[in-house]
This record gives C-alpha cells, sequence and structure tokens, in this order.
C-alpha cells in the first residue's frame, strides 16, 4: 500500500482537469457528495457548506473517531468544509457571495425544500446567472412518489435489483448489500455536471442537470439486469440473462468464482480438473461444446473435480489454463491482493485528528492533468477561516460572524 | 409508457451538451459500449467500428430478434456502425481518415492489443495529436494479473462485493447478480472522457484517459461497502456498515422492504402494524428509541405485525404513515409502476428490422441542452454509407472498398 503525504494540506494550486472549476456543495450523505467527490478528485475546488451545529449528517453515523466519521470520511476527500447557517440573512449574504464566484452549485434535497430556503434554481441563477444547478432527487420532481423520502435499498426493490438477487439455488431474493443506487446516482450526476460544463464552456448556457434516483437506478441496472425486456414480443429467440448463470462453485473447503466463455476456456476447465479425456473428446470441440448434453456433462465433470480440490489448487489450476477465476477474497484479503497493491489502489495515511485512515484512489487516470492527492475529508467547518479570507473578511469580520451564529465557533 | 419516433432516424443536428463531439468507437460487450452511450445520449457522435462478419461480439449474445441482440441493443443507441477491416492497409486508411476528424478513441482491449493493431496511443497520436485517447484494461497495465481475461463476476469475487453479499440469515455469500462492476467501469469511462474533453476545451493537451476496471470495482464498493476498513487501527466506535442490515422482512404473502431512519420512522413502523400502546410509550421516544433492549422490542413487534398483513395493506400502512417503504417489484411490475410511467423512464418503440424494443431515458436530464432520442441500436454496419459519404467517398468507391473486402457488402 503506497503512502500519501497526509495532514490536512492545502487546497491551492490544484492539478488535474477539473482544476479551476468551484463547486458549492450542499448535498449530504451519499449520492451528491460521492459525485462532488470524484470532481474534487479531479481538481475542482469542492466547497462543502454545512448545516449549522452537526454538518453533513452522515458526520452523524457509524465509524467514528475523534469526531470523524467512517460514511463522511469516504465520500468527501480532497473538499472544503465550512458550517453556514442559511437561515439568517447574514448566513445567506455570506452563501451569496460564495455563489458569484462559483461554477456548480449542487444539492440533493427532497422536491421544494430548495425553494423553500430561497435556494430554487430561480433564485440563485439572480446571482449568478451562468452556473451550473444540480440537483439529485429520489423519485422525481412530481408524480405519485415525489414527496416520500428515498434510500437505496426502497430503490433497489422498485427497479429489479431485489428480484433479479434470487439465488436460484436458495432461492429467496436478496438486496445488493450496499448502495448501488445512491452511488449510480452519484456517478451520473458527476458526469451530467462535466457535461454541462463542457456544453457551457462550448457557448450553451449555464444549465440546470437534474438525475431522479429512481431513473438512474433503473438506467444502471437495465443493460443487462432487464435484458429479457429490452425486446417486446414472443418471439424473442434464446432469452438469457448472463447475471443469471453467476455462480458460487464449491470447492473441498469454499467456493471459486471463474468464468469459461471461449471454447478454450470450456476445455481448460476440464483439463484443470484433470479431465484430459474429456477435454480431448470430440463431444467438447467445436460446435458440439454448447449442445445442451455435452454443457451438461462438462458442468458435471468440472463441478465434481472442483468439490475434491483446495480452493488454492484450484485457483492455480485454472490460472494456469488460463480460465479467468478467482477466489472470493475477504475485505482484508482485498486490501493485500497483488494487483491491487500493485495498482496503488488504496492509499493510506494519517489525519493528525483522526488519524490513520485508507482511502481509494480515484479509477480514472488521466495522462497530463494528473491528480495529486493532497487532502483528507475535512472537519467539520475546518476551513472556514481560509474561505472566508479569500472572500475578503479579515479576523475582526470573521469574529463578528462567530458571534452572530451565521459560522461555527 | 410513452412513444418516440423509433425508426432509424438519422444522426444529424444532434442536440445535448455532447453535441459536436466525435467519438471513434472500437470497444465492445459492456465496459465501453455503456460509457460511449451514455456520451451519445448527450448528442456526440459515436461512430462504432467493429470488426469484419459479425461486430461487437456483444452481437452474438442472447436475446436475438432479426439480427439485433438484446446486449447490444442495450448498449449501443444513438450510435452509428461502419464495419471496417482494420487488417488491411485499405482499412487501415480509412479508420485514420475518421481518426483525424475525430475528438476521442475508445477501446477495451488487453494490454498490448491497441500497440499489436498500430492503435497505441503514440501510433494514434501520430495521426490526431490533439485526441483524446481513452481505454479500460481488466487488471491494469502491468502488475501479476494484467494478462488475464477479466470478466465481471470475477472481480466481484476480488473486490469484496461476494463476501459482502452474505446474507446473515442463509449464511452463504452470493455474487451481484448483474454486471456492476462492469458498468460502474462505463460510469467511470464516460465521466473521465467527459473531463478530459473540458480540460482540452480549457488549454490543456489531448490526453490518455484510462480505467482499470479492478480499480473502479474498488472505488465504486469502498465508500460504504469497506466503512470497517476505511480507518485504520482497533479504537473504531460503533463500526457498522448500513448494507450488513439491509434486509427483506416477511409479511403473510411474501416480502417487504422498509428504512425506518428518523425517530418518526421508527414509531412510524410501530403505528403501522398497530401498535399505537408501543408508538406512545416512553421506551420508543428520543434517545430510547436507539437503547438496544427497546430497538428489539421495536424490530420484533413490527415484524410480527407485518408477518400477519398482507402485502399490499403493510405497503400502505407504512405509506400512510411516511415510513419509506416498498414493495419487491419484479421486472414486469417495474415496467408498470406509476412513478417510472410518470417519469417517462422506460420508452418502447419500433425498428423497422428488429422490431419493437424498450430502452431508458438517461438519467441525467438538461435544462438547456436537451436530449432527443433519434436512433436506436444500428444493424452491423448500417451507417457505412453515409459515413463514408460525408469522408466524400462516392458510390463508386465505396463499391471498391467492399470488392476490397474492406468493408462488409
Amino acid at each position: 500500500m503506497s503512502e500519501e503525504s497526509g495532514g490536512r494540506g492545502a487546497a491551492g494550486a490544484r492539478q488535474g482537469p477539473l482544476a479551476g472549476v468551484r463547486i458549492l456543495d450542499l448535498s449530504a450523505v451519499v449520492s451528491g457528495p460521492m459525485a462532488t467527490m470524484v470532481l474534487a478528485d479531479q481538481g475542482a475546488d469542492v466547497i462543502k457548506v454545512e448545516p449549522p451545529r452537526h454538518g453533513d449528517e452522515a458526520r452523524q453515523l457509524a465509524n467514528y473517531r475523534n469526531g470523524m466519521a467512517g460514511l463522511y470520511l469516504t465520500s468527501n476527500h480532497e473538499k472544503r468544509s465550512i458550517g453556514i447557517n442559511l437561515k439568517k440573512p447574514e448566513g445567506k449574504a455570506l452563501f451569496d457571495e460564495l455563489l458569484k464566484t462559483s461554477d456548480v452549485i449542487v444539492s440533493n434535497w427532497r422536491p421544494g425544500t430548495a425553494e423553500r430556503l430561497g435556494l430554487g434554481e430561480a433564485d440563485v441563477r439572480e446571482i449568478n446567472p451562468e452556473i451550473v444547478y444540480a440537483a439529485v432527487v429520489g423519485y422525481g420532481d412530481d408524480g405519485p412518489y415525489a414527496d416520500r423520502r428515498g434510500y437505496d435499498p426502497i430503490f433497489q426493490a422498485l427497479t429489479g435489483y431485489v428480484s433479479a438477487q434470487l439465488n436460484p439455488e436458495i432461492p429467496i431474493p436478496d438486496l445488493v448489500r450496499h448502495a448501488v443506487i445512491d452511488k449510480a446516482t452519484a456517478y451520473t450526476l458527476a458526469q451530467g455536471i462535466t457535461a454541462a460544463l463542457l456544453a457551457r464552456e462550448r457557448g450553451a448556457p449555464g444549465q440546470s442537470v437534474r438525475v431522479t434516483m429512481l431513473d438512474a437506478g433503473i438506467a444502471f441496472f437495465w443493460p443487462d439486469g432487464m435484458l429479457r425486456h429490452c425486446m417486446v414480443g414472443d418471439d424473442v429467440a434464446n432469452p438469457m440473462v448472463p447475471g443469471e448463470r453467476y455462480t458460487l462453485t464449491p470447492t473441498k473447503d469454499g467456493q471459486i468464482v471463474f468464468w469459461a466463455s471461449t471454447a478454450d476456456q470450456m476445455q481448460g476447465t476440464l483439463r484443470a480438473v484433470g479431465r484430459e479425456d474429456l477435454a480431448n473428446s470430440r463431444r467438447h470441440q467445436g460446435k458440439a461444446l454448447i449442445e445442451p448434453a455435452n454443457m451438461e456433462e462438462r458442468v458435471t465433470a468440472v463441478a465434481e473435480g472442483l468439490a475434491r480440490m483446495e480452493t488454492r489448487d484450484a485457483y492455480a489450476a485454472l490460472v494456469e489454463e488460463q480460465v479467468p477465476v478467482a477466489p472470493i477474497l475477504s475485505q482484508t484479503e482485498v486490501l493485500e491482493d497483488p494487483q491491487i497493491v500493485h495498482n496503488g489502489t488504496i492509499v493510506e495515511a494519517t489525519h493528525p485528528i483522526y488519524g490513520r485512515y485508507r482511502r481509494v484512489r480515484p479509477a480514472a487516470r488521466f495522462s497530463e492533468t494528473k491528480f495529486e492527492m493532497t487532502k483528507p475529508a475535512p472537519m467539520y467547518s475546518e476551513d472556514a477561516d481560509a474561505i472566508l479570507e479569500e472572500l475578503g473578511h479579515d479576523a475582526e469580520a470573521r469574529k463578528t460572524l462567530r458571534a452572530q451564529g451565521v459560522i461555527p465557533d
């Protein structure tokens, strides 16, 4: 695991393709914050404007140490934090100063909340006409569920993820056990904001980008998950969904995942379990490979063979035969996998307050506008003084703002 | 379900934030094609250059009708297709003509393949110095697994998705039963390409954007999935992962998903099952709500109550109490959900060759550079004549290219 400088770091001269872009981030928990972290990781100056007292509610969730919480930590690297009480006129005035200097504003409230706070698109555009106005909503701006609060597992039930997660061997359905729709929404929003910035750079006006979690969940699931419904009618041949064939194959001491899709790989599975006789048989060459009886013979032979092998031996034999294969790594083993270590995917560093932590390098790597990790997730309102200084509020003015309860002590 | 014009449509004057951007897409199956579909859905002119005879191998997979396959259909809307034999010098020359007019080139081969085809970054940059060179690789450009073929379920085993998918009630692990890492990779690439275009527009050189599926899988999983590993050390308080609490609750005739995270919602679950007595008790007010004994009392009471209710009644009662809740929709029911229908998320249309099909509207909606769906996924090399005409190859020249086997008949 590689090491970065850690510490608090300055957000001064930032590298990355989004260097020079300023984003005012009012969003909380996962769908908004993870989107703006993608952009912060590419050099955008993301100023997280957090509500009074406790800030983003993700700061109240689990995995604490010294005032930092896990979910906030993992979704807010490279950002700056300032607490502002937007319900005070002085707070709103301060926010408007920031708004004037920003390229993007992001929120993930329920429909109508922004307008109630005086932060609807029309309000914001009066202060900054060319801003990109980005918002996540749960179900839709209107419609029968628009006023409901949305959470990831609820969307999973509504969009087919749960019904697809029916393991045929058990068989009961399950949820995807992480916030897959929150995160698909975040990635959709990050790309949408970037596209709106590109369009603006090429002459389009500043505009709104809205992502509905329900829609984003369906769009992410659809390409392979809804294959049975992409053509309408009863005359579709060979209806099949790859995910329905996803399976863990038992070994003597556990389970293994392999995926043999070419003729070589199919024959390789037989060789890996010592069935050269079958691998060389005519029944497992050319078109005969996919005849149902031969497939069944092969699947049975491979299952029987693997069930007699230790996982480590099965893995080695399948790798040797160039069959795509992996052991099932525990989360601790993920941290130590040789390729993951080689890639420098996971970085360990130390923050002066919350101590040693791990983060992930962004997966998109740019050859010219390179990313440099400088700043771990901020403590609540940690950057208030620096941000206000940039706006020209000197120490005396900041003291007044604190005395007025506009920013936290 | 709304209706679009369907038909083949022209890719002429395109709307969307990426209008005016041309992308040469050499990628196949899911991770590359889904990325370029995001960009095509935003107005980019994506020219899919497909290999001779059968094109993208996704055209060989399941769910066929009249020469169109499901996985190709769902990942290639709004693109144009031309088959070119890149191994013939005339084919490579034709490709280079397209390259000169393009802003982005995308591939998802194993490391080294592009170079063997004369399409490595250095080769491409000789023809078009300012191009964005985008590539997906499986495990990494180098490192112990670099030469292996990567498939989604293999990456799921290596990156913690499978170990997280352990349903505590069964308990055996499972895979996420759709290509979640392929798709996270696609979204990462789509955003990365857009960011590189933005940087270029703002003065940076054309550059490469590389996404490794292994890394993209970890980055997508990490923020909530790896919460137990984001802080290093044994002194982390209240280690908890939301996904571990994801559960389906049995009703009299099925199961239901609800998510009560505020005091009101927790009390609402009790009222929904007729336990006003508990909802009003001091044990379920304020801080007492999260005392373990009271939580257990509440969970048990709600489980017992829901187990006696039909799913439809349980759903109605929880909605009435403003508790986030959903029934588990089958894929067919997803198509008919009132909010999904209201949003116009799923669109039905007819193609003159492959007939009626469904597609999904892009989840990012722009107020100014609006998307208009015009073109369903193309038949193999369907747009060869139009593309060659634009390059100035007249009917006679195209006849020669066909006779030479450079483009298909």
